[in-house]
């Protein structure tokens, strides 16, 4: 298979590796300082799945300096705020017969490619094992909660090819498999995330942290049942009944495999770099503006992590 | 003049050490180790208003220890979670001629003291001279935005006893004023401190960082206008007609004077201790249900509050 994984962060750099050790062929593109570092040490992972390293076909800075592009699968990976953008220069330069994989967070992406991508071109993917970036190029996975999950949430790809796709993921080493239902799963990681992301970023502690104190369950609650009734107005289910039904198995299942986990908004605002909060809590309070649905938590918490993401973003230290 | 200062925190450090320096005769009242501190040292003033060390008359740990019970004035200058508790005990304590100061922070003061207290014995000051504790009896003056303020909110004391503790406070250097509408004075303190105090301590940032940000604005902006739709139904006017007004003013005067100031809700989580956020948003919010006014913003802001808070009176290290 021709891949190219478009963004060699802590996920792409997991999937090219792994993609490439296989046997694959694997190109990947991504920004200065991150090609020159992987030109010298390759791409490494290590954690829960082992240590590996292999070097990628070819290494670009853009879509036009590409050498081939009839690649049978492109993986985005790339930040949300990035997707639009990236997905209008795809556009032009992919064979018509790519499939485009979003390996990506939040909500928004899989409408944000849309605009520029057929949707039956167009696979969505719900991530959900967690990666660290030890130094650029190489990724620590740290934590698996479940499958890659992918699908087409119209159902506009034949199965047996997102079965094809889903198999040669799962022989690389990362666990995957379809869903026609794909649009409940990746809900499943915005609620998630949307309680636990951004309230992490704001108050600078781990998950656990978050659902021992009374006060910030308080909150977690609140966001959560806010992004119900949203849901409920938007007429898009998830794998859960109701706002109860998940508040018990976030409290009881979710928070406690990743009680040690530290938001990646904190990593990106200790950085000084933008953070993903229009696509968590943003989105919510955007959707919620859209479908008529009060958002007043959502809004405060996205707000606050917008201050902090200013903050670091005109701080001339960083 | 015969004085109790009840509190010698930052501000009672210096209401003490001023009267005293005045030669009245001045009794306080604290939890060890601060008396100890202050019978090694003294109590002690620096910063704006020179510098000055007293000697007090009598050092006592509880209202039931004090020699003499024939006092003029009381200034209650404690913590406002423990001012009901605090003005229970001085009922059964106090000659029926004394008059009881309030020279505290936030909403509810004056409340939980005339449940103890009569209200024509009661006189409310609003304080707005920032003092920090630099050791213990040891405080420096480190803002003057306006004069002391005092006065009995239902104009229950005669003109010339507010006159005459009013002159007394002013002689001894605390520049100090008498109104018939100290409630409005009051108000105008709360709705500062709700917006900068509270975001300062969630954002660990001091008055100016949070004006200069369109995302903090934002939320103080919100903040402030949820209080003053709650002032309007509670019929409580304050010294500006409407929230705008007072937006320009904060924006254009009130911060700017006190941009370096850093949030004592901060400084209280830093130290581990409890803050006054019950007194500040968490007020807003309890006045919001009793007179059905939605205050969503500042439930989130002090639902955050009460988080770290809880986090660090929680903490074995605090």
């Amino acid at each position: 298979m021709k891949v190219l994984v478009f963004g060699l962060g802590a996920l792409g750099t997991v999937f090219s590796c792994l993609l490439k050790k296989k046997g694959h062929q694997v190109v990947g593109l991504d920004r200065e300082p991150v090609l020159t570092a992987i030109r010298e040490h390759g791409v490494k992972v290590t954690g829960i799945w082992g240590e590996h390293t292999a070097q990628l076909d070819d290494l670009q800075t853009s879509v036009e300096k590409l050498h081939e592009r009839d690649f049978d699968l492109v993986i985005l990976s790339v930040k949300s705020f990035d997707t639009e953008a990236i997905t209008r220069q795809l556009a032009y330069v992919l064979n018509p017969e790519t499939y485009l994989l979003l390996a990506q967070n939040g909500y928004g992406n899989y409408e944000a490619a849309a605009r520029s991508i057929p949707e039956n071109r167009l696979i969505l993917g719900r991530v959900i094992f967690g990666a660290e970036t030890v130094n650029l190029g190489h990724s620590k996975v740290t934590v698996v909660a479940d499958d890659v999950v992918i699908g087409s949430p119209g159902n506009l790809i034949p199965e047996s090819i997102l079965e094809s796709f889903a198999r040669t993921i799962n022989e690389a080493g990362i666990p995957t498999r379809i869903s026609n239902e794909v649009m409940k799963y990746l809900w499943g990681k915005i609620i998630y995330n949307s309680a636990l992301n951004s309230l992490g970023a704001i108050l600078e502690v781990n998950y656990g942290k978050l659902a021992e104190n009374e006060h910030s369950r308080e909150l977690m609650n609140r966001i959560i049942q806010e992004i119900f009734s949203l849901l409920q107005a938007m007429g898009q289910e998830t794998l859960w009944p109701d706002a109860a039904t998940y508040l018990q198995d976030f409290y009881a299942k979710l928070v406690p495999s990743t009680a040690s986990h530290h938001a990646s908004m904190l990593q990106d605002i200790q950085r000084g770099r933008r953070t993903e909060i229009e696509a968590l809590n943003g989105a919510v309070v955007a959707l919620g503006k859209k479908y008529k649905v009060h958002t007043p938590v959502n809004v405060v918490i996205s707000t606050l992590v917008k201050t902090k993401e200013r903050m670091v973003l005109q701080s001339p230290s960083t």
